[in-house]
């Protein structure tokens, strides 16, 4: 057993070194060039600083969307693209009012929280909605309780976040369905309204918002979400039987479809130029907080690819093209126009990566694409191995570039960063730009450019 | 090609399955109970709490070093250690004193820094030094300047930090060198003082110390450290002709020595009791920040390592030994006692682990150890993997199990976490608990426990 053991090493070496000796010499090379320049430079981390602190959040049809669109096209014509352009899209316009959610005690006695309402809820009627709350923990126990204990209730699902899950990202998939779908859910029961505990991993007073889908069968209710120290809160009144009547009031609503853009810098192709990969995150953001780490971090990350290459010289085989994406947050209108652009211009997309998991340090990429394009990507590894990068076996790819795998069949990935912080910040007010680190974000754009690199070089066939 | 890639992931996984399926099945239960307790409760991030916020920075011989003790044992004991007691030992007290450094322009204006002594650097005498001060990068630029030029001055090491490296751990060395041995460098050829850029990653105000040690060959010289931003500051001036004088101050001296403790608890063994493992980290921290990712994160860490195992039933083959070194950061003094007991006691101590790089994502485990032991532990990394433990390449151990290792040829081993926000942190007034996640920091408790484990049931040989 030992003997397989001490073999294994020289065998993955091996992998590299038969067949590649040239290259990964050469390729060794020029990722050390953009690690120097990247590393020492971290123009990625300004970049992200003004995005975070002289725009801010930029929700969807915001006049701050408006200014990171001018924000995207400065900072890659400063990158050094070859080309800037935009890609016009009609995206909603979600725009959070007043919110409000308090109990009387049996005892007659107020108690107020801090609701966040989530993403595209209605609002209630000026004088709110006041009616008893209901605890389920889960889908089983609404359908237990049935339309005879929830029909005129506010429905306050309290899913706790597993914390046992190594890696928390496994974990969004369970907890973000009672915040996607549970409003419609209680609707369908008979709920006046729906109170989520947040989907996030933080012991924190810091709610979070985020997307979710009213189901057309039932009726629109309002919906809005609890940190997790005020779910705790409401849990403990709740089971002790010691709340009267909750009231719930919320102006949140939505304005007129707003034109926008998709941001486009890219650095042309020398001999294969029909060939596009793209790379990219997206620029809107939800309305709170900065979207430092959701996903300015991911904005910032591409733009330096771009810099990277042009200020080191790189000219790639293939065009690189960064795309900002507006509206992942809450429409994916800017992904699905990018997609659908893509078709009707017959273009070549080789493949596309995104990056929206946060600007800590990196780890690896998962994928979506055909076993041998894994197989070319895993036959990299030992580039990527000193940077800290060694997982490249997990499935995946980004919400923006779904629409290209799924219309075109392009292979997709997607960088991912150290998992265990994301969740405490994601579509919280506490993403801000403090919260990202100027090595790890640095670190993340290093590995990103050094596959743009590789693919733009080899491509994936 | 392709085909040995394929083939090696079913090498990998066979390396455990054909020879230990039944321990690999017993062994994920048992990681998986200490994952759910660890990573639900995270206790380790609220002793991690009461430590920085009711004790706070703690250098060796201080009140707050002797409140540490106290709180370590108390910790121990409510972990459920078998057994919780001192090893006294005798400890150096450094006093930081008043410390100041200005210069005076060519035109007489008077400009203020905010230097951080070097630990365990004498003072000044109460008039402070007023002298020219030069700038020298490295060791061959102070000695091409040679005694003509250096006599009588202020030293400036304007070192930077290597940003190029990819972990900030391979650069520590280059730039500690300055640090260390820099001020008895600088007095060989007749400087009066010595200043350094501080030997961290961070862009930012924050001023680093850290150990240094006279030459009993040279003149001993105050030393203090300016951070990056004021480091740029001063070469800027230099660099300009604009210093006509530098007048620097210091009251920091050491005090007589004080008794002080390693705490240890431990958990007895059952079949293999007389065969101990060590996990640890320093208690004593520097006088300024909270000693938070150094080193309470890896105090708690080891108590959690206790706690895991006592509240999941966990009986070890072998005993498991909390260690809480004193004085790691400016003496070793702990360290070097612990190895002393070792061989007096003639004690079978078969494994040190230290965890001391600080509370981030668990990465790896560098270690110091023959071949067999290495591999054996590499036989595990399928336990490891999940939990995004990957590397067990790296050379490395600890300070403070470094006696142990050579005085008695233990094998020692230091867990890796992410390393790229360490440096910027190290030794600062910014090393506090708000830069500690608390997922983080319980990963790293449990891939410490799950180690314990492995090597408490299979040991290393």
């Amino acid at each position: 057993m030992k003997k397989i053991l001490l073999i294994i090493p020289f065998l993955i070496a091996g992998l590299y070194t038969n067949a590649q000796t040239n290259t990964y010499q050469k390729d060794s090379i020029v990722i050390a060039k953009m690690q120097g320049y990247i590393l020492e430079n971290s123009v990625c981390y300004e970049d992200l600083r003004v995005l975070c602190k002289t725009i801010g959040n930029r929700i969807s049809g915001s006049d701050a969307a408006a200014k990171a669109v001018e924000w995207g096209k400065l900072a890659l014509r400063n990158a050094g693209a070859d080309k800037v352009y935009l890609q016009p899209v009609m995206v909603p316009h979600w725009v959070r009012g007043i919110e409000e959610f308090a109990i009387t005690t049996k005892a007659g006695k107020k108690q107020a929280f801090h609701p966040l309402g989530l993403g595209n809820t209605i609002g209630t009627s000026a004088d709110g909605i006041s009616n008893d709350v209901i605890e389920v923990r889960n889908m089983e126990e609404l359908e237990k309780l049935g339309i005879e204990n929830i029909n005129g209730k506010i429905v306050f699902f309290n899913h706790p976040w597993n914390q046992h899950v190594s890696n928390p990202f496994n974990e969004y998939g369970n907890s973000v369905y009672y915040r996607w779908a549970g409003p419609s859910l209680a609707a369908k029961f008979g709920a006046t309204a729906c109170l989520i505990r947040s989907a996030g991993s933080g012991y924190d007073d810091f709610a979070h918002t985020g997307s979710m889908r009213y189901d057309s069968n039932f009726k629109k209710i309002p919906a809005m979400a609890l940190s997790y120290k005020e779910a705790n809160e409401l849990e403990k009144l709740l089971r002790a039987n010691n709340v009267a009547k909750g009231m719930l009031l919320s102006t949140s609503h939505f304005e007129a479809d707003v034109l926008s853009y998709n941001v486009i810098g890219e650095i042309n192709g020398s001999d294969l130029k029909d060939e596009i990969i793209t790379v990219g995150g997206h620029l809107d953001s939800w309305d709170i907080g900065e979207g430092a780490h959701d996903d300015g971090a991911g904005c910032v990350q591409s733009i330096e690819v771009i810099r990277a290459m042009k200020k080191m010289g790189i000219k790639p085989r293939r065009t690189v093209r960064c795309v900002l994406f507006m509206n992942e947050e809450n429409g994916l209108k800017g992904g699905n126009e990018y997609a659908r652009l893509a078709v009707e211009l017959k273009e070549k997309h080789i493949c596309a990566i995104e990056t929206d998991a946060g600007g800590f340090s990196p780890r690896g990429f998962s994928m979506s694409c055909s076993k041998a394009h894994r197989a070319k990507i895993q036959s990299w590894k030992k580039l990527f191995y000193p940077l800290g990068v060694y997982d490249f076996d997990e499935e995946g790819g980004g919400a923006d570039i779904g629409p290209l795998h799924k219309n075109l069949g392009t292979p997709v990935m997607e960088l991912s960063p150290d998992p265990q912080r994301y969740f405490d910040l994601h579509h919280t007010a506490n993403d801000v730009f403090e919260q990202v680190n100027r090595r790890e974000l640095s670190m993340g754009a290093l590995v990103l450019a050094s596959m743009v690199y590789m693919i733009g070089e080899y491509g994936l066939e």
